[in-house]
């Protein structure tokens, strides 16, 4: 890389399960990346030498060749289980918020890493939501996408799928579905999973079509129906009208579908006005989402994939941590 | 026993994950019971061989004493992986439909038992369901309450429970809800249950109020909502607006919740009209439904435990495996 732009930042996305690190130039590109498995619930030794082992292994080359770079991280990194709490932001939160509630913490390396809070939603008259990582996905989506910003519902799906009110470049509001976990749990510890093949074969038309009348089911479901209507998964199995292969995808549909139905409900009054729907995360279970909202009538401005390293790259923005100067320097 | 009444009747409640023998006079009154937890998904050894060891083990002495005695069975043990398959029976059906689909396996003992099949609600408008054990206990409570079999909505709370309509001590129609195996998996294998506690102390006053909280909650629900309600489960531990040790109980009140406000819906047309609603199963479960059906202004005609003993004497009766002359011998 001698001669090619210069490094101005080390942004990290460090999860329950994974951590991801971005070797970032001035202008929010990515120059180099590394990732491993070592989640915040899955570190080689427990707490704060766990934390600084895993920092010092992903990111000690890096500093090595460019001493002195900005380092910030996202996610559940900054959980009470993480390496250090950086509290829940109450809405509404934008990327200047995140920075203005951010915890810093010195590292091993004498590098100090500038951690970003969650975001928590606690209205008057519901139960509190709260969210960490997708906050930091929402500054990347709301930078690259300006236009959708101004007044958007943001999807992330995922374990815990977020529906997000975005207003102005600020998260005004959001609610969590517990989507996918309910669907790994049940795949793989209750009796729904019993008749599911063990491989992960599910492109057949067969399967696509359990997908959509999982969907439809949902769409017809009244309050409550869901404890019933997964129960289909193993009847339509046990009476031979699914093939095997085809149940995780009819659970899978009915699942989405239960969300789409209540996520729209919820979101109406932001959605009946030329408010734009945007999906973010994993492509192919966006495709999912996509497929899912069409039987509902719904079509998605967009659709993104993984815009955290530019949401960190924002964020490091908003904390003064990138010199003006080294934004000169990109192509 | 041997001035007692006489026995007439093996009756075997065998279930997944739990054995129950009785040994019962002429008139259908327990004489003497046993039970193990060789349930058919736990026997000692595979297979054929597995449930004849088992149940030799747990008769023979009975039939040593009293031989030739007649042996009835119910339950998981007439499924695909039972001891032979009795296939379902489509509803309506009564204790007499049991019979004539009945399916007989001889034992090592020299001794005949007739397995019950299960029942299958097979509407050409919505998805199949299904029970196995639960068209017992119905005969069973049709038994005890004649009164109360004319018109009733039976609810049978547990791992899977079944919402079902009978009319005349007939099984007309069926619901399943997941609603136990939802509350286990979440609470043993999703992040909800990790800010429970491990014991199951349950009884204070906090975790009364969170069970109805719960039960509120889903009352005020909309189509597709659970999913992200159930989360709630979490944010109420984390902001500490519930105590660790109420969580389940929330989560309880909110799975019981959501199936009775779903329950109910679609037992309208028969709950409208004077059926009574019966609640059949284990006491403490059936309590918090008691009290889950009261906030929801619904008050259940009677509360009845294990009809099992009762519905397996009435398919032997039906079947004529009980002499008359022994009915004139109790007391």
């Amino acid at each position: 890389m001698e001669n090619g732009p210069t490094p101005a930042l080390i942004a990290l996305d460090w999860g329950t399960s994974s951590l991801r690190a971005y070797l970032m130039d001035g202008s929010g590109r990515v120059l180099d990346r590394r990732s491993n498995a070592h989640g915040i619930q899955n570190l080689p030794i427990p707490g704060l030498p766990g934390f600084e082992q895993v920092f010092a292994s992903i990111c000690g080359e890096w500093l090595t060749l460019y001493p002195g770079l900005p380092v910030v991280a996202g996610g559940m990194v900054g959980s009470a289980q993480g390496w250090v709490e950086a509290p829940y932001v109450p809405c509404p939160a934008d990327t200047s918020t995140l920075v203005s509630r951010a915890v810093a913490v010195d590292s091993p390396l004498g590098i100090r890493l500038l951690i970003a809070p969650g975001v928590i939603f606690d209205p008057p008259d519901a139960n509190p939501d709260v969210m960490r990582g997708e906050e930091i996905q929402i500054s990347g989506a709301c930078a690259d996408h300006p236009a959708l910003s101004q007044r958007t519902c943001v999807v992330l799906p995922g374990t815990h799928c977020k529906w997000v009110q975005v207003s102005e470049g600020r998260i005004v509001r959001f609610a969590t579905y517990m989507t996918g976990e309910l669907f790994a749990v049940l795949s793989k510890h209750s009796i729904l999973g019993r008749l599911m093949p063990a491989d992960e074969s599910s492109d057949s038309q067969a399967c696509e079509a359990a997908f959509l009348d999982g969907v439809n089911a949902a769409r017809k479901s009244l309050p409550g129906d869901l404890a019933h209507q997964i129960f289909a998964t193993r009847t339509l199995g046990l009476t031979r009208r699914l093939p095997a292969e085809a149940l995780k995808d009819y659970l899978s549909g009915l699942l989405i579908g239960h969300e789409l139905v209540s996520g729209l409900a919820h979101m109406r009054d932001t959605l009946s006005s030329d408010a734009a729907l945007l999906l973010v995360g994993e492509d192919a279970l966006c495709g999912r989402y996509v497929r899912a909202l069409e039987v509902l009538g719904v079509r998605p401005a967009a659709k993104l994939e993984n815009t955290a390293p530019r949401g960190l790259f924002q964020f490091a923005v908003a904390a003064g941590l990138i010199p003006l100067a080294s934004k000169a320097t990109a192509p």
